[in-house]
């Protein structure tokens, strides 16, 4: 406690993901009067195909 | 914002997973006094033997 | 079955709320081959102390 | 209604997912006045390599 | 690890909420192959107003 | 994108909640590759009558 749940594009490195989990976690001692060990973070990740913003699935937008 | 979590199971076509992106978007701003861009949608899929209904799987129910 | 989520400010009108279950399942139901029985939407408000873009509180936010 | 999320490492057999989403769904009909077929239960499994405690990846854990 | 989060109608007594974390807990350490001190439980309650099935809100449904 | 979920006990002061959405906006832009404008972050507050470890909910807990 407390949970943290990132909805995030699949394709981070494994480096990026230690970073993530690590730094958020760290976020969330300093701010909210907890230990390092209740604190959980899911990284759900979702492939371009199945994400959007704007109506417009990330896989079809130009550039990316 | 708003952001929009879909759990659902896996098997969508790149057809289907558009237009749910595309029509939950536009749901949304029509009623929530946003704008397309403010708007994101993850699909979450979880597949048939991760996801139940009634206590039973998907990948055990019969006819499916 | 699909159980849709949706992440939002709080204040929203009961019309607004009623508009967002009903056209959010229609999307649902018109693109995954499925019924609205089988469609749930949780509207899941957080006030504007609880809810941050860019790194800052919607409640602190110019102009909000 | 209500519906279930389970975040969880991913690596389970199909006898304890089957296990799993059968008991939880009989914890809820049994505590929340309803009926199994209301009840839905989605295990959102990541790997882990995307899952964290005290800051560090469930990969990077000694012992796992 | 594993979190669990309920998405439900708010209403529920502090008996019936004891008794859902309580057996909801015992079934994930039954079947998951972890200890209760790693399971965690989220209520996350939402008004008749905020959930929807069929498009319909519970709080506009006959007989609610 | 991405969209961080936090769900946490309520009772934590608005310098707590402009604390923790800054730091974790940081972290995120940090580690995955974005800009501050793309990170929504949404605190999911439950009471402790609703929330639990071990089975227990925090509000039943010896010394909270």
């Amino acid at each position: 406690m407390p949970e943290v749940v990132v909805y995030i594009l699949e394709g981070r490195t494994l480096e990026q993901k230690r970073g993530l989990v690590k730094d958020i976690t760290a976020a969330v001692v300093k701010n909210a009067n907890t230990t390092p060990e209740q604190v959980t973070v899911s990284l759900v990740e979702t492939a371009k195909t199945s994400k959007a913003k704007g109506g417009v699935l990330f896989s079809e937008m130009p550039g990316r």
